[in-house]
C-alpha cells in the first residue's frame, strides 16, 4: 500500500470509531465534509464502518445513520470490516484497555487520543502491535493539534535529543494567566475555570499535573528511546500557586507556568512536572490561556518551538485524522520511533540539573534576620543572584523577601529550605520554584 | 522495507551526496556521529557510498576517507550502488537540476535542500519521481530545521488550509531587528550583514525576497494541493523598508516584517512576499534575528506556530536527516502531498483580501493639508482607524504623518497612493504597508 496509488479506486481505510464525545464527533464531521480531499491526500478512500458509545439516542450534532452501531466497542474492534480502530473512549483501564488489546490481537492498527493509557500501558501495547504486524498511533495524545509525535519521531530522526519542555495542559495555563491578568486567587479562577467546564471530572488530573505528566512520559520515551515511564514523573500541581508569587515573579521578569520537563543525564533520566518560572518575553513566557506549547532542543537542529490549541474538537480531531490518513497512506511506524523490544528500561533520576531558584520568604522585624537567611543558604552553598526586601506588610513586621539564585542543585536547595524556619526569623514555610532555562 | 524490521540485519540504505558545503558536510557529520541511533529509527543501517563536490582537495573538518568520489555530481546520481541520491548542490539549473534528473530517470530516490529547483521544477520532477516510482522529499528546502513540509503534507492531512505565513528568510528577520534595536539604517546593516557572510552571493536573492518566495510557492503548492508557481509570487523586498517606518511602526504596536502569505481565495490562488506590519506582541512580532517561524491555519486545527533555526549547518542537516530516514523506514509520501498528476494548475489572483494599511507622508504646512489628504483616502473609499501628526522636523515646515486606516482592499490603497501626491500637499512619495492580521 503506497500513496502513490492513483487513488480513488483503491481500496477504502474502513475506521471503527469508539467513543462519541467532543473528539470522536469531531472526527466523524472531518471525515464527511472532507471525503475528496482525505481521499486524494491518502491515496484511497476513508470510510466509517460502524462507531461505538454509551448512549446511543444522544443528540450528537452529526449524522451517525450511514454507520453501523456496537453497544460494546470492544466487538467494535475486532469486526472483520474494520481495518483500524479509533479508540476515542479514554481512560487508562476498562474498555478503552480492553478494546483497544483486543483489536491488536485481532491484528488491527490502532489510533488513540488516549495519553493515560499510553504512558501507563504503552510499553506493553506497543509490543503487543508489533507482535501482531499493527501500528499503533496517538498523536492526539499529546498537546491536542499540535504534531508533537510526529515531528519527535520522524522530523527529528537525525537528532539526539537534549531535552523536551512543554505546556501541556491548557487548564492550567488558562488558570495560571488568568490568576495574572486578573489578579485573583488561585481558588477563586478555579472555580471560574470549573463552571466554564475546563477541568475534567477528578480535576486533580488537570490541576495536580497528572494528565501533563502523562503526555510527558509519552515524549520522553519517544526522545530517549526508552520505555513510557510515567511513575517515575516527578510531579507537583499548581494548587500551590500563590497570586501573590505570580505578581513578584512578574516583578522579576519572569512568569510562572506549569512546566514538563525531560532529560538524559549521566545518573539516569529526569522527568518533572511543576510550576516553574520562566522569562516573562520568552515564548513559554508569553504563552496565554489555553494554548500548548513545546520546545524540543536536539544536538543538530538547535531548539524547535510548536505551538497551537492543546485540545477541543477541532484540533484533537485533526491530530487522529493525520494518524489514520498516515494508516491510510501505507506508513508503517513503531509506536515510539524504535522497536519496542528494543526499548530501555530508563534508570529515574530525581532531578540534579543545576538551575536558578526563586525563595519567597515573609522576613521577622529582628535585627540581622536578613543575615541569618543569607548565612543559611551560603552554608548550603546556594550564592544569591537578586535579593529584594519590600516593605512591611502588616503590623507583626513581616517584610517579604524574594531572592533569585545563582545556578544551584535541587539537593542545596532542599537543605536551605528545610533550614530556614530553624533561623527563627521568619514566619511560615518559604516558597521555592525552579526557574527553568528555557 | 518496513520500520517494524528489526533493524540492524536489513540491507543499509545507500547514499551518494553531492554538495559539501555547509549542509553537506553537516549531513555527512551527523551520519558519522549518530550511526547506531540512525540504525535503530531507521529499522537499517544508513551508509555513504560516495561523496561529490568542486573542489576533492577543500579541507572540510570531516573525513571523507571511507568514501568514494565522483567528480561529477550527475555520475554520481546514477551510481548503481547508490539508493538515494542527496542533493546539496543549489541552484535551480546546470548540475543540480540535471543531477536530480537523473537519479529520478535512474529510479533513485532524491533527498534535496534546493528550494530554488522545487519552486521552479517542482512539478515537473514530481511528475518525474512518479513516473519512476521514486519519491522527491525536500524537508531542508523550506524553513531550515523547523518540520514545515512535514506538518503541512502529514500533520495537516484532515485540514483544509485556510491560510500560510511565515517569516522565512533569516537574513532579512536579522537585518529588520537589528535596524530596530540598534536604531541603524538599512544601508548601514545590510553592510554588517554582508561582512558577517550572512547574504547570498546575489543578496536580492535575500534582501529582495526571492530566497523566501521560492519558500513560499513550495508551501502553497502543498498547502492547497496546486501546482508550485513561484513565477506568480508577488514579491516584494525590504530594500525600501526605512528606519524611520520601523520606528513609526513600533510606536503604533507593530514590527515589520518580510512575511509571506498563501491563501486560497474566491478569485484564486494569492500569493505575497513583502514588508508587512504585524503586532509587536504576536508570536511573528517577536521574532528576532535569524530564526524563522511558520504559522499555518487549518480548518480543524485552528493556527500551528513553528518556529526556529531556518539556516546553519546542524538544523538544515538535520531536516535532510529526517528525509533520509524517511525513506530508510520505507514511508513513499508524493512529493507535494498529493500525485502530482492530480495537482491543479492554480488561478493566480493579485492579492485582494482586506487588510488594515500604514501609510507614512510628509505634509505640508499649509491650512487645510490634512482636510485634502482625507478627502482623497474618503474618495477612495478609505476610513481611518487612528492618525497621528508628529511635530514639524524640518526648516521647510514638513509634518510626518501615520495613518492606520480600516480594513480596506490593496486596490483602494492603489487609488489612494497614487492621488495622494497630486493633491499639492504632500512631499516626496507617501509609503504604505499592509497590517497583516496574525
Amino acid at each position: 500500500m503506497s500513496a502513490q496509488n492513483s487513488g480513488q479506486n483503491a481500496s477504502p481505510l474502513r475506521l471503527g470509531i469508539a467513543g462519541l464525545g467532543t473528539v470522536g464527533t469531531g472526527t466523524v464531521k472531518i471525515i464527511q465534509k472532507h471525503a475528496e480531499l482525505l481521499s486524494a491526500r491518502a491515496g484511497r478512500p476513508v470510510t466509517i464502518t460502524a462507531v461505538s458509545a454509551r448512549d446511543r439516542m444522544k443528540n450528537r450534532d452529526v449524522d451517525l445513520s450511514a454507520y453501523g452501531w456496537e453497544a460494546d466497542a470492544r466487538d467494535l474492534a475486532v469486526r472483520d470490516d474494520v481495518d483500524v480502530f479509533v479508540e476515542l473512549v479514554g481512560g487508562d483501564e476498562g474498555i478503552a484497555r480492553e478494546a483497544v488489546t483486543a483489536a491488536l490481537q485481532a491484528g488491527k492498527d490502532v489510533v488513540t487520543a488516549n495519553k493515560a493509557l499510553l504512558a501507563i500501558h504503552g510499553q506493553e501495547l506497543a509490543e503487543l502491535a508489533e507482535a501482531n504486524g499493527c501500528v499503533l498511533r496517538f498523536e492526539a495524545a499529546v498537546a491536542g493539534g499540535i504534531p508533537v509525535i510526529k515531528t519527535m519521531t520522524e522530523s527529528l530522526a537525525g537528532n539526539e535529543i537534549r531535552r523536551v519542555m512543554g505546556v501541556m495542559n491548557g487548564t492550567c495555563n488558562y488558570i495560571l494567566t488568568r490568576m495574572e491578568n486578573a489578579g485573583l486567587p488561585y481558588e477563586t479562577v478555579f472555580e471560574e475555570a470549573r463552571q466554564l467546564g475546563y477541568l475534567e471530572a477528578d480535576p486533580t488530573l488537570d490541576v495536580g499535573g497528572i494528565d501533563a505528566s502523562h503526555k510527558l512520559a509519552i515524549l520522553s520515551s519517544i526522545a530517549f528511546g526508552t520505555r513510557p515511564a510515567f511513575g517515575s514523573v516527578e510531579i507537583e500541581g499548581i494548587e500551590r500557586v500563590s497570586i501573590d508569587d505570580i505578581r513578584r515573579a512578574a516583578d522579576m521578569g519572569y512568569r510562572i507556568k506549569l512546566l514538563g520537563v525531560a532529560q538524559m543525564t549521566g545518573r539516569g533520566l529526569e522527568q518533572r512536572m511543576s510550576p516553574c518560572l520562566v522569562p516573562a518575553d520568552s515564548p513559554l513566557g508569553q504563552l496565554q490561556g489555553g494554548t500548548n506549547m513545546v520546545v524540543i532542543e536536539g544536538d543538530s537542529v538547535g531548539q524547535i518551538v510548536l505551538r497551537g490549541a492543546g485540545a477541543g474538537e477541532g484540533p484533537t480531531a485533526s491530530a487522529v485524522m493525520s494518524d489514520i490518513v498516515e494508516i491510510a497512506r501505507g506508513v508503517r511506524m513503531p509506536a515510539f520511533a524504535q522497536p519496542a523490544t528494543k526499548l530501555a528500561k530508563p534508570i529515574a533520576a530525581r532531578t540534579a540539573v543545576p538551575a536558578a531558584y526563586y525563595i519567597r520568604l515573609a522576613l521577622a522585624d529582628k535585627p540581622g534576620a536578613l543575615a541569618k537567611v543569607a548565612a543559611v543558604l551560603g552554608d548550603a552553598g546556594i550564592s544569591i543572584d537578586r535579593m529584594r526586601q519590600y516593605g512591611k506588610h502588616d503590623l507583626e513586621g513581616i517584610a517579604p523577601v524574594l531572592i533569585v539564585t545563582h545556578k544551584t542543585t535541587p539537593e542545596a536547595i532542599d537543605i536551605a529550605i528545610e533550614a530556614l524556619p530553624r533561623t527563627g526569623v521568619i514566619t511560615g514555610e518559604p516558597v521555592e520554584l525552579r526557574i527553568e532555562e528555557v
